[in-house]
């Protein structure tokens, strides 16, 4: 298993929304392992949260949007490595407002990599992209060959910036990396709603004592990864010089339904309950069925494996919720 | 063979980007079908061009950007049919100025999109995808289900605007059909240099009496399509229930390598020369190597088949020339 040694000590690292769910937790474990750590994001915290104020006064913050090259070329210059987690989540929203999500999307995403090839060519660069680029699988577990079909514009961008990551590799230099990550869960998610994590939905409700809403009957199997695997995931991947190029599936690799998601979390919480709703029609619209990653190559060429299980992570998220 | 019947006549039909290559000839082929056709481009042309001047005053002109959502709009309306053939050619191109390309291709074909959800959902729409999608082949000949590996932006564009028109179909009802073309050729095509269409920069050459630069050893091999057979591909598409929704190869499905075309330009323009010369690193770095298109499964669904001979389509485009 790769614990990257003393890759991390003393190496710069740039988190692109860095003060995301993801980013936050990037950035506290590459604070334990000694990186110098830079944070680009659009915002800074109004409400200060515990996730914030665990790695806030360690780390430098460049407020600035994604799509403003001025600013991202200044921060991008310095970098070894930048962990690419930027951008505009939520596969349902992206159908309602396609040009808005192509704009924070595509057009972010594209003026990052143009500064690091004008002014970082030899950077390495990790792209978290979604297991939503093969759409519907056509069989399980899913692993990277699996054909594309992506069924909401969100995993439509997603896919197009994973390809512009690999022609940055190819045509310029960069040391890409891509990602395909199933669904992360765990603590310090934001509390934005379904669609940015279903785990933490269902986690949310059952703390709180409301109920907790399954579409239909509850058993579409879900890949749910917690989040200390999916950020030991991209750490393996920056520091393994065999993964430049490559593109990898990040899941825990093994399925859960819906209904034992929701019973987890009643557990863990020690209350709360079930309400069973039918299929909204926008969920259903972009709903790919039972979903399962194939880890094989994660494990193999990265040296990665995800280690929590289920039921630690949810009682792990549970208590952060406390 | 699919000869469409009456299907086109009293069709109203709207060609973006139809005064272009493909536009052109398509609107010449519809006007003798009996369609009523309404060219969306962006420019009016200032010289008058023969192959302009065949449809001119036939035709109904709408002068636009496709990222004028409200000129489109308008002009979406109360289409039957739309050829979606706008946009920006030449992938060597794209990844010198990446952010026009997203702007024009990915931006503009949303803005069609987005017009034709709210104000004509179920029209039914072609859109010419490209063989580039496929990167370098893995085997050969490339059906749909080959591996996707864009290797320049154009390319990771054309990927994300079949995407768009797909997903379109399945959430909003679009008629939506993919195609992906190989190296069109023929009468009508500007003169924009050998980034848009290797077999008529050679044949220009040939004509014009100056050397046909070959990269290398002239033995990469392509698959080059009459400009007739691709457009008898878009209105087969355009007029088969059964294509909603799918994704066909449109090609010769017969490989040619740059010599025997450079060779068959010559014969046919009875003079001319050929220098080779090394590869151009912008080229090179965007170079497929070998491609064929497997189109069986165009043959079987859309009743389609390329029927143009190579040297007869040289011929007929010499002649256009002189």
């Amino acid at each position: 298993m790769n614990n990257y040694g003393d890759f991390y000590r003393g190496t710069r690292v740039l988190v692109t929304g860095g003060l995301g769910f993801i980013g936050l937790n990037s950035c506290a474990r590459l604070l334990e392992l000694g990186a110098e750590v830079t944070v680009l994001d659009n915002f800074e915290p109004t409400r200060p949260t515990p996730a914030y104020e665990a790695v806030r006064g360690h780390i430098r913050l460049a407020v600035a949007d994604i799509r403003d090259s001025e600013k991202v070329e200044r921060v991008v210059r310095d970098q070894q490595i930048i962990l690419n987690l930027a951008g505009k989540s939520g596969a349902a929203d992206s159908n309602k407002t396609p040009l808005n999500d192509l704009d924070v999307n595509c057009r972010g995403h594209l003026t990052i990599l143009e500064a690091c090839r004008t002014f970082n060519p030899q950077v390495t660069i990790v792209f978290p992209s979604s297991r939503l680029v093969y759409g519907k699988p056509r069989y399980l577990p899913v692993d990277e060959l699996h054909p594309l079909a992506p069924e909401s514009i969100y995993a439509a961008h997603k896919l197009a910036v994973e390809n512009y990551h690999l022609i940055y590799g190819r045509l310029h230099g960069l040391k890409a990396t891509v990602l395909r990550i199933s669904n992360p869960y765990g603590p310090f998610q934001a509390g934005e709603g379904r669609s940015y994590g279903i785990a933490n939905a269902f986690i949310q409700s059952a703390v709180c004592g409301t109920p907790i809403s399954l579409f239909g009957d509850g058993s579409q199997r879900r890949d749910y990864l917690y989040i200390d695997d999916l950020v030991h995931g991209l750490l393996c991947s920056a520091s393994v010089e065999a993964a430049r190029g490559n593109i990898y599936n990040i899941g825990d690799g093994k399925g859960t339904s819906l209904m034992e998601l929701a019973e987890l979390a009643l557990q863990a919480a020690g209350r709360g309950s079930i309400v069973q709703v039918p299929w909204p029609e926008e969920y259903r619209a972009i709903e790919t069925g039972d979903y399962l990653s194939d880890i094989t190559r994660a494990k193999e060429e990265l040296g990665w494996q995800p280690v929590t299980e289920m039921g630690e992570g949810i009682r792990r998220t549970v208590e952060s919720y406390l």
